[in-house]
């Protein structure tokens, strides 16, 4: 029973501490969590393959583990929620030896210490294909209830936090910070009526946002928050389509009543800004208003490269 | 945005309905379920990769999906558990076209419906490799609290639902049944002091079990109760052998108290048999009394190679 995947476990094991919500962690057939009374259980789960969510290079074995935990936190901020403890499953590649395997679950061991999240069980397999990551994050509500796509209302106002485009390129999406703690002073400042994370790219994610709500929106081209690579970035691609389309961003898109869009844009002092860029509308289409005042519709264009859909 | 994930994910939604716990499933950034007022949560994860869980033939894609979800409902009953909620991400290899992508997730669709579990979520993703198929099954125990490897106490008699042995050969590892109805009516009847499935083999389970409960035990190798697989095989090793080792059984290995275990002896009418094989002894040893009456150590022989390990 001397097995590599023992080994690796124990690794793991004493790296990993069970606290509130994990009674019962890693070793066993199950984990078991103690929720919160009166709370609901968020759950998210995302799976990353190499050759399609990340490389290598510019992909370390640490940076892999990372963005495979770092897309569910993202998640779980998106729905206005805290995560609590994190599952694990590695398909392991042949031959790429157990340093690998330990960097892979040291990149993720590291973001989930960050943000406070136990690593409460997993399973650890190897094969002779690439490396799949699976992570699973067990989360809960900031607030009695989580914040979905759905409920954005005519009026209201939308924002993203950060800025976007030119994820892949800058390797930004390895690396990104979920909006955690962004999504926990926004929850204290206003009433958030419909929230996503910006993975399939801002336009395409928007798209999501109307469809659940049943509403429009339209975009000011003008304040659209673009990162430092597409505006020096010599793509084909006018900045603002990569914007808008790139996706990877995990940058939260939200929207609020214009009373609490306008206390943001007022009260907010975070490092990460959070930009007004938009409103819901009762008519159903997604448009964009150019800078040169032309409104025109927006298509939910993303990331088409990207396989990966988040069920 | 019309990509094949998409219109698979639409297929998928079509086919679950959302019910308790689950408040939120498919179709935001993450489920939202609601546990049952003063009930821990369990959480079981299990990886499945094409060459190495299965192979096809024999198996099929329906039977890929149905196994990647059977083997965590085998899990949660190895607590004492009751699984709600499942979360399904998969690898899916482009090429092998949608049929094949509907006909995984039938498959798990349909044993979900068996044991009344929802699908509330998961991540849908292909690539040019093999089929990976990663499941979350969420659960509450059947009592206040689940059962684990440890708690077994010198005397105890040790049980094994059903038969073991030669779950590969006769691919019963593709369609077994998760003993779900079984340890709800042995929780009824019986303390269940510790419990595991057989998934790495008896030997290695039981292995498991005493690591964790600080004792050893006495095996009878004239109980285990053998497959007629291995009865009627003509591999060079011994049917006892490979009831011992062969693993993939996904039967219940459990210890209860002499009193209880007299009970069950006299008492149990169900359909899957439960079997008396041994007792726990306080000696740390795990020794297995052959059919001659001689008594020896009996090693954790499992399944070398299989490759995956339960975290």
């Amino acid at each position: 029973m001397n097995r590599p995947e023992f080994e690796l476990i124990d690794w793991i094991r004493a790296r990993v501490t069970d606290r509130w919500p994990v009674t019962l962690g890693i070793g066993d057939d199950a984990a078991c969590l103690h929720p919160a009374a009166d709370r609901e259980t968020l759950v998210a789960v995302d799976m990353l393959m190499e050759g399609v969510h990340f490389t290598f290079p510019p992909a370390t074995a640490a940076l892999a583990g990372r963005k495979a935990l770092a897309v569910n936190l993202s998640d779980i901020a998106a729905m206005a929620g805290r995560p609590t403890a994190a599952f694990v499953s590695v398909a392991l590649p042949n031959g790429r030896g157990m340093d690998f395997a330990r960097d892979v679950h040291a990149g993720i061991i590291q973001l989930a210490d960050e943000y406070g999240v136990v690593i409460a069980g997993g399973d650890t397999n190897s094969w002779n294909g690439p490396l799949v990551i699976s992570v699973t994050v067990i989360g809960e509500p900031l607030g009695l209830q989580p914040v979905c796509r759905r409920g954005a209302l005519p009026g209201d106002w939308l924002f993203v936090t950060g800025a976007v485009g030119g994820s892949l390129p800058s390797s930004r999406h390895l690396t990104f910070s979920p909006r955690l703690a962004e999504v926990k002073r926004l929850a204290e400042l206003v009433s958030l009526h419909a929230m996503i994370d910006v993975s399939d790219g801002l336009a395409a994610d928007l798209h999501h946002i109307l469809k659940a709500s049943a509403v429009g929106a339209l975009l000011e081209a003008a304040k659209i928050p673009l990162t430092a690579t597409v505006r020096q970035a010599a793509d084909g691609r006018s900045p603002l389509l990569q914007g808008l389309s790139d996706g990877e961003d995990f940058e939260l898109l939200f929207a609020v009543s214009p009373e609490d869009g306008r206390r943001l844009v007022a009260e907010w002092r975070e490092e990460t800004p959070v930009t007004h860029i938009g409103e819901i509308t009762e008519s159903l289409e997604c448009r964009l208003r150019q800078t040169d005042g032309q409104i025109e519709p927006l298509a939910a264009i993303g990331w088409t490269h990207r396989l990966g859909a988040g069920v």
